[in-house]
Order: structure tokens, then C-alpha cells, then sequence
């Protein structure tokens, strides 16, 4: 930790203390990019996603997506009044989690946990594949490179996100809201030549040609695209997970910035069924060559390919990329309420720099960037693991508020539980229908994934309950035969490094050793010399034990064996005496000086440590570098 | 460090303690897997990376791979003997780094540590593309996932390799004799073949058509497929630098290892060049669909594609993947021996787990993985800056031998400076030819890369050197005034690992503070009664000043600020004196206890040492765990 701090400060800024945590608070303006990001950018694949399985359907296909966006539409008003009700019931966070541990049990809390978690892993692969697919339809040139863009892309929003949550409010509010007033724009646009041309406008730039229906309608293909369509939705109990990122009131904050997304993300669903219609869009077949977003044929259609094109396609990729970014706030966040219940190792409970969940957010990349590696970076791949663990949270959450609505009783808790009872019939049920028209195309990963999770949380709870039995005692100190530890210092030369440890040492004990590792007879001899000058005298004089040198000579300058080997002496010869070995450790400086390598303090204690001896303590003395 | 060994023991075995390693030492038959890979391995793309050059002449491109593996074989005996010259020399270990430094000057030494340090990327990244290569020629349809399998594999290879020299030894000594056997079998079978048919032999499965010619023939097409062909030496140098890995007399093992793998490479070289001729095998289009290796072409015209195609593209595969071991092999050594020299972080002359070293390995993976996802997993791209690096060392490594061999006079002398002379002449002129040819398809990089790995080299050692200075001091040990320090406990409870923090306090000081961070009265009286029982009276009893609980109320039980209050209150109520605060770790477990979160230590050193106090120590008394 220590090391690593220095050599990543460049990189990440300056490890912020906890008092400043209550400055980085945001409000509706920053909440909106910060938790809706997700939501919002959603619409770019999920109307997408229905779309793709109505291709077999040719032109007959986009009769579907009307219906289809409706249905969604209808779903998303439901479970937005539904999580209206969850923020003001639960002012500091109310994740599915809480909501559903609360008020259903322990496991019913940790199935909503584990689907969520599952789901923010997708959230950031499909955000940046998503992202990456609207950029390949502006440039086909780079289409080969789609996992590498994806995964750059998946770099650089983890160092953002590393660097702490302000910082990515605010490199997160132009994309968002450049994106959603050219979307906005677009579609205005777009509706108003519709209109002015009776319903049948002429495309700037004509879409693709729309295959030849390959399939009959049925029931089947348009519930498939349903389920694929309801990814348009992920991201919306962000805002209720997210309640303790605004400042105060913080219900009043989140539940407008809740509104806000939902708002415009209906506006948005229902403006680009109305006029992929109007003007034909299709999906094309995604990951081959060819391919050209939906949004990308639609903008094309509306405006052409000109300057106001690249500058929402861009906004589209930075958008859909940085949707990512509603994992990477939340995965953490989820992961410390996780740990703090002794479900998670107790890592992931700790803030790390920059007041952000550093474990959490590395687990998360490193996650997302196998899904994208194992999936090619193709959008259209991850969307069926994606619905179910939404939808499965929703469920449990909006079930969860139910209960507690039925407990809670009095005037009102009868209309707010019908409310949450409506969001979470109809969630289940779509659940139901993802699981069933999606299960071959994925949804069974998900159906492995979740109990495996619930597993390990099981598992580490166990671990901690067991070690807090093993350390569990009812007896006083011992304050019986107090004798002074045995000091030992290793040195490899004299520098104010050297002394500094042994007057540490001779503070703490009047049995101090000194251990130097020699390779060479000459530097061995100048060394005792000093030792008799420099130490032996000064300790004598001030009537002290002096500290004794021990010198052991290895060829290749051999640490850890000398050492090892020294305690076991001093161990055998005195069993009951603790032994203590003072390292000094550099601060402030990249590298570590001669006298002791980088990281020489932290392999000495594991050494020592996992050795077995049982009396050994480590001391670490702090070397302050002016340079 | 004490925290990861207990996660990753399952994954990467047991560490090995020091005393270990000679047992670990290698023979000429586990050295040619170990050493060999890479130089082996490289007849499965050094002909190809000629041929693919040759393509725009079409079938008449043919006629030049006789003599461009003629010229190359040439260049690999002269550098075999010069090779052998420098394992004699240097029995201990004479890579390029070594023979120049030592002969030609730190800057020439520092030149050839840059450009293998480069290489060794190179070779890993190369390695493993050109291993997928073969696969995807077998099996088309994985085509689209080239970069995902390439990184899969990357992945696996560096987790071998942190678990140790052994192991890899023996996993990959089986496919190398596998390929090497299969294919001389291959070869023998072809040459045999093309006598009986008089020269002209009918394929089992034809190979593709050669294209028309597009270009006439020029010198200028002859030089640059002969600088791509020079990949097929790289590797050479790896027994030299590896000789301390041979058991003794480990100057006869490595001489005699290295004459078995140049034997082995010409000969495969020389049957890949006959037999691509008389079969009419030429190289395609790389990365593009048809893509099939030459020598996926060449084993399908000899025996055609039944099971023995199958084993030996699967044992090309693993070799070409696996040469990559050569590159984990020495670029840590070479790491280390530059580290150890100052001019790298001390970090990487460090033995990590299980004796290797560990941050080189890592930085060697990550170094290959960012190259493989530049490049996009396709070997042609990366063959131009392949060869420049190992070209520049074979010239400075031989060039030191000339300068040896001037100083140590005698006998011998003449003849040995006239072989090592020759040599680096021809090495030196190869070099120039890549250069030139290979300019604007890559080599302008390594012309870039290599300067600013120099400038590192310097800027390390400098600030290294810094310190030094910083800490040189003449003053003898000052012994006077020495009082105990205050010593602080942070506590979260009473437990058998509080009672062995505190009894070590009363050890080394009479002044002992534990602080407990409170979120709740209740818990809160419940210790104060505790402490007075369990920690007061038998102090008291023992004739002691007891230990003082300090206890601050904090909502969210945040360690941190308040204990940095506290040791800022302790510190300005004292400020001569040093504070030590006692962190108790957890052994021996894979999770840390709920008394202290896993890395509390660690993070409260951080904050400690990071905060600016001067007189702040931390002592770890470990607990150690039954479970």
C-alpha cells in the first residue's frame, strides 16, 4: 500500500482523507449523468435489441416495434413510480439488496445481490460494446478492432473511476447532456418531416434495404423481441441504490433526478419506434461486416451524414461508453453493503483512494473485460444474461417494498402497495418471459451464475463466523513476567537510516541485535570498525547494553535466509522471549533505497510471518525522503 | 504481501523458500524446452515472414527461398560459434547486457539490455500469434476470435511461469519434442517423396494457387524478405544468458544444449525451404479469411489433413504459443541483473514466489498483452520490430567479445576474435538491412523505444544515487535521552488478538493507549466494563501503569480520522516522543478477521506514514489462525 500509493499518485491523484467525503455530493444536474447514464444510454441498444430479431420478419418487422416499445414504455412507468416509493422509504440507499434483505430475508437479499452484481458486469460490457458499435457504423474502417477499442475504452473509464466520484461527475456531464439534446433534436427533426410529409418522409440518407421476410410473424419471435428490448430499462434502480451520492435532502434530489431519466428516456423509446418506422430502419446483422447501428441509420435518415451526424454519433459512443460508468459507481457501493453484512471479504467494505471502493471497481474491470473478451465485444451477445439479472432485482425489490408497505400499515400504505405490487407482477412476469425466449441464447449462464454467487456469499460468512469464534475469549490480560522483546535490526550499511532504527531500538528493549548480510572480506572489516565507533561507543558512554553486530557471510548478498536463520537462533536460545524485527520502510519517495530493497519491509514480514515462529513482531520505522 | 501469498498460494503452488533453488537446475534435455523454445519455434514463422513478402511476385517468389534459407543458415552457424565462444567465457551467465557492458562500455551494455528487453516482448507476443496462426489455419472458423484466444493464452503462460522455473521445465518439455520429432517426420516423409517423384511430388491436399505475379522481382523485394526471414534466429542468445540454469558443469550442458537447437533449426529451416519449392507452397494473405499458415500448408501437401496433420498443427501450436516461455525465462533475469546494477527499480532484482521473479513476470505479460491488442493478434505486424532488437544485440553482444578477446591476448585469441569478429560484422550488416528495409513497416518504433528505455535506465540509477547521498551520514548512533515510546492499540473489541497486542505494549512501554472507534452506547458500556475487569485490575495487580481506553464516537465506524486525531493529540501532548501504534494481522487465512479488515494494516501504515508525522512507528503482531 504504502509503495503503491507513491507510484500511482501521478496517475490518480492525490489519495483524498475522509473528512472531504461530504463535498463530493451532487445534485439533480451531476446525478443525471452520474446514475442515469446507464438508463439513458440504453436506448441506444435496446430498441436495437428487439429490432435485431424482427430482421427474419423483413419490412413486416417494424410493424412489431410499435407494440413492442409501448409495452416497454408502460413497464418503465410502472416501476418508476414504483422506485419513486423505494427513495423516499429508504433515504440512504435503498438498493434491491437492502430492500429485498429487509423485508423478504437473508436470501432473498443476497439473490437480489448476486443478480445485480451479474448485472452491472454488464452493464459495463455492453455499454462499451454498444458504444463501440455505434462508432464502427460511423467508421466501418475500424470494425476489425472492435474488442481492442473496447477494451481501451474499459481503461480509461477505470482510471477514471479510480481517480474518485466528483471527477467523474464532471467528465461525465458534457457527453451526457450533449447527447441527449442532439438525440432530442434528431427526433424533433425528425417528427416534424414525418408530419410535414403525411407519415412517409424521404430519407437524407437512405437506410439499408430491408431483407425479404424470412419467418412468419408469430407470438414467439415477438416475445423474444420483447425480452431483448426490456435491456432499454437496465439501469433505473440506480438512482434508488444511489440515494446517499446527493446532498441533502438527498430523497427530494434523487427522486427528480429519477424523474428526469425516466422522462427522458421514454421520450426517447417512443421517439425512435415512431420513426424507424417512418422512415424504415432495420437492424443489421451485428458483428458482421456491414453492420450500422440503428441510431446511426436513423440519424442518417433524419439529418444526413454531415457535421451534426459525427457530433451525435460521438456523443452516442461517449454516452453508451460512460454508461459503464453506472456500474462502476454502483458494483462498489453494492459490494460494501455486501461486505459490511460479512457476506463479501472485508476488502471490498474499505474505502480505497480517492474515497471510491478501489476492490470494487477492479473486480468490476477485470470482470467486464473477460465478458467482452469471451463475447468479441458484439452487443447483441450479452443482451439475454442482461435482462434476466435486471429484471430478477426488480422483482425482489419491488416484492420487498410490498412487504414492507403490508407491515407498515396506516392511510396510505394500501395505493403504495398496490403500486409496488403492480411493478413487481409485471417485472416478474417479464422476467418469466426473458427466462423462457432468451434461455438458449444465454439466460441459462445467468441461471448457473447467480446460485454460485449466493454460494461464496454463504461461504465467506461462514469463514468470518468461524474466525470470530476461534478468537472469542472470556480471559483478563496477562500482565504477568514482562520481559522486553529481543530487537533485531537488519542493516547493510550506516546511513541516518541505520540509526534512526537501532535509537528506535534501544527505546524499546536493552537487547539489541544487528544483522549485516556481507559478500566481500573488506567491507566486512570497515564495517566493525565502524560498528565500534559509531555504536558500541555512543551506547556505552550513555551506560547502555551496547547492540551486538552479527555478520554472516553470503555470496549472492542473500536477505531472507541470513535472517531466517538468526531468529530461529535467538528464538531457540531464548523460547519464551518475543523477538522483534525493526524494518525501516522509505516514505515519500518512488523507489526504495539500497539499504533495503522496494518492498524488501513487506517480504521480510511475510517471510517471517509465514515461517511459523510464533513470537515474532515486525516494527516498521519510517525513513521520511526530502527528495 | 502477506495477504496475497494466502490468496494466490491455490493458483500459483506453495512459494519456495531460498534454499530450494539448486535443486531446480536443468540438464540438456529439460534445457532445450526451457532455452530452445523460442529459437525452435521460430522455424514455424521465420520462412513464412519471407514468404508472405514474396507474394506479390507469385509463383516465381518461390525461387527465392532457397537462397534466402541458405543466407540464413549461414548467419545462424556464424553466430552459433559465436555463441559458444561467449558460454565459455561466461560460465556464470553472459548475456548481451553482460558481454558489452563488461567489454564495450555501461552505455553499448545498456543498448543491448534495451533492445533484448524489447525483444523479449516481442518474442512473447509473436510467440503466441503466430501459435494462433496455426490454429486458426486448422480450424477457420475460430478465426474472428484471434485476439481473444491470444490473450487467453497469455494469460495461462504467465500464471505457469509465477508458479516457477521447474514446473515450466517439465510442461513444456512434451510438445517441444513433439514438434520437433513430428515435424522432421513431416520433412523426412516430403524429402523422401520429392526423390522417388523425381522432384516433383503430388500433394495430398493441393495447397492454394499461387497468385499471378503483381510485381517483378528486385533487390529491394530480396532484402526485405530476407529481414523478415531473420525472425527465424531470434532465440539464439537465450542459452547464453541462461547458463546458470544448467546443473554443473553447466558450461558443458549449455554448450551442448545450444549446439542441439541450432542443429534442429537449420535442419527444419532447410526442409521448410526444399519442400515449400518442390510442393509449390507460398504464403497468404495474413488476417484475412483464407488466412492458412506455411506450415499448415506444408503438412496438409505431405500427408495430407488425417490425424497426424491434427497432432503435428496442434504440437506447432503449442510450441509457437509456448516460445513465449523464452521470453518469461530471461526477461526477468535480465531485469534483475540490470536492477541489481541500479539502473531499474530494486523491485524487479527481488526473488519473488517460488524463485522467479515475479515483477518481471508481470510486466513482461502486460508489456505482450497491450502489443498483442495494438497489433490485433497478427503476427506480420509485429515480425519489423522483432528482428531490430535481436539484431542489435547479437552485434553488441559479439562486438564484446572482440573487445574480450583484444585484452586477454594468448593463443587462442586470434582465432576466437576472428570467429566473434565475423560474427558481429555479419550481424551488424543484417541489422542495417533490417533497418532500411523494415523502416516504415515498424522499425521506426524500436529507433523511438529503444533511446527512451536508455533515458529510464539513467533517470533510475540517478535518483537512486540521490538517495544515497541523502542518507550518507558520518554521525555516530546518539544514545542519549532514550524514552520509551507511546505506544496507541486501536481495538474493535475484547478478543485473544487485543489481549496479545496489549500484553506486547506493556512490553516495550509503560504508556499504553487503546482506542476504540464506538458507533453504539450499548457496546460502548459493555467495554468499559470489560476493560476494567480484564485489563485495569490485573495491571494494577502486576504492579503496572494500566493501559487507557480512549474512545471516540463516530456514526459510520470509520477507523481512520479518529485514530489520526488521536495520534496528532498524543503527539502535540508530547512531541519528543515516538508513537508507536500496534496493528495485529491475521496469518495464516484467506480473509481477515472482523476485528481489523483485511489490509486495515497495511491502509493504517499508509495513513500513518502519509499523514507527516515524524515520530509515528507501526508494530505488526501477527495472530495466527488454526482455520
Amino acid at each position: 500500500m504504502v509503495r503503491r500509493m507513491a507510484i500511482t499518485d501521478l496517475l490518480l491523484g492525490r489519495p483524498l482523507a475522509t473528512d472531504e467525503e461530504s463535498e463530493q455530493r451532487v445534485g439533480v444536474l451531476a446525478g443525471i449523468p452520474m446514475l442515469g447514464l446507464d438508463a439513458l444510454g440504453s436506448s441506444a441498444y435496446g430498441p436495437e435489441a428487439a429490432l435485431t430479431l424482427l430482421i427474419p420478419l423483413g419490412a413486416q418487422g417494424l410493424g412489431y416495434i410499435g407494440p413492442i416499445s409501448t409495452l416497454i414504455i408502460i413497464l418503465l412507468l410502472i416501476v418508476y413510480f414504483s422506485y419513486r416509493q423505494t427513495i423516499a422509504a429508504y433515504p440512504h440507499g435503498g438498493g434491491s439488496y437492502t430492500v429485498a434483505r429487509e423485508n423478504l430475508g437473508t436470501t432473498a437479499g443476497l439473490l437480489a445481490a448476486a443478480a445485480l452484481m451479474l448485472d452491472y458486469v454488464l452493464v459495463v460490457a455492453v455499454g462499451i460494446s454498444a458504444g463501440v458499435g455505434a462508432l464502427v457504423s460511423a467508421l466501418p474502417a475500424l470494425q476489425p478492432h472492435t474488442l481492442a477499442l473496447c477494451l481501451a475504452i474499459l481503461g480509461l473509464i477505470t482510471i477514471v473511476n479510480l481517480r474518485g466520484v466528483r471527477e467523474s461527475g464532471l467528465a461525465f456531464m458534457a457527453p451526457t447532456y450533449l447527447f441527449v439534446v442532439s438525440l432530442l433534436v434528431v427526433l424533433a427533426i425528425g417528427v416534424v418531416k414525418t408530419a410535414l410529409a403525411a407519415g412517409h418522409p424521404e430519407p437524407v440518407v437512405a437506410p439499408p434495404r430491408l431483407p425479404a421476410a424470412a419467418a412468419a410473424a408469430s407470438l414467439w419471435i415477438f416475445m423474444r423481441a420483447f425480452a431483448n428490448g426490456c435491456t432499454a430499462m437496465t439501469g433505473v434502480e440506480a438512482v434508488s441504490n444511489g440515494v446517499g451520492a446527493f446532498r441533502e435532502p438527498s430523497v427530494l434530489y434523487a427522486r427528480r433526478t429519477l424523474t428526469a431519466i425516466i422522462m427522458l428516456l421514454a421520450v426517447m423509446l417512443a421517439g425512435i419506434a415512431f420513426l424507424c418506422r417512418a422512415y424504415g430502419v432495420g437492424a443489421t446483422e451485428p458483428g458482421a461486416a456491414g453492420y450500422q447501428s440503428i441510431i446511426s441509420q436513423l440519424v442518417a435518415a433524419v439529418i444526413g451524414r454531415g457535421f451534426f451526424y459525427y457530433v451525435t454519433i460521438g456523443s452516442v459512443l461517449a454516452v453508451l461508453a460512460l454508461s459503464a460508468n453506472t456500474g462502476f459507481a454502483d458494483f462498489p457501493r453494492l459490494c460494501r453493503v455486501v461486505a459490511q453484512d460479512g457476506f463479501l471479504p472485508a476488502a471490498f467494505a474499505h474505502r480505497g483512494r480517492r474515497l471510491v471502493y478501489s476492490h470494487g471497481i477492479l473486480v468490476l474491470a477485470a470482470l467486464s473485460a473477460g465478458l467482452l473478451i469471451a463475447f468479441g465485444g458484439i452487443t447483441d451477445h450479452l443482451i439475454p444474461l442482461f435482462a434476466v439479472g435486471a429484471f430478477l432485482a426488480f422483482t425482489l425489490s419491488q416484492a420487498g417494498m410490498v412487504a414492507h408497505w403490508r407491515r407498515a400499515g396506516g392511510a396510505h400504505s394500501a395505493k403504495s402497495m398496490a403500486i409496488n405490487a403492480a411493478g413487481a407482477v409485471c417485472t416478474a412476469v417479464t422476467l418469466g418471459v426473458v427466462l423462457v425466449s432468451k434461455f438458449h441464447e444465454g439466460a441459462w449462464i445467468m441461471v448457473l451464475l447467480v446460485p454460485s454467487l449466493l454460494a461464496l456469499f454463504v461461504g465467506v460468512r461462514k469463514h468470518y463466523q468461524g474466525i470470530g469464534r476461534q478468537v472469542a475469549t472470556d480471559e483478563p490480560l496477562d500482565a504477568r513476567d514482562l520481559v522486553p522483546p529481543i530487537v533485531l535490526v537488519p542493516i547493510r550499511g550506516w546511513s541516518t537510516v541505520t540509526r534512526k532504527a537501532l535509537r528506535f531500538a534501544l527505546k524499546v528493549s536493552p537487547e539489541v541485535y544487528a544483522l549485516h548480510v556481507a559478500d566481500d572480506e573488506r567491507t566486512l572489516a570497515d564495517l566493525e570498525d565502524t560498528w565500534a565507533r559509531r555504536v558500541r561507543e555512543p551506547a556505552l558512554a550513555a551506560g547502555l547494553n551496547p547492540p551486538r553486530l552479527i555478520v554472516i557471510t553470503s555470496p549472492y548478498r542473500r536477505l531472507y535466509t541470513p535472517l531466517l536463520e538468526t531468529v530461529r537462533e535467538l528464538q531457540n536460545a531464548q523460547p519464551d522471549r518475543d523477538i522483534a524485527v525493526i524494518v525501516p520502510e522509505m516514505v515519500g519517495s518512488r523507489w526504495y533505497h539500497y539499504l533495503l530493497h522496494n518492498q524488501t519491509a513487506a517480504v521480510i514480514k511475510a517471510y517471517l510471518f509465514f515461517s511459523g515462529f510464533r513470537r515474532v513482531v515486525v516494527i516498521n520505522v519510517p525513513w521520511y525522503l526530502s527528495a
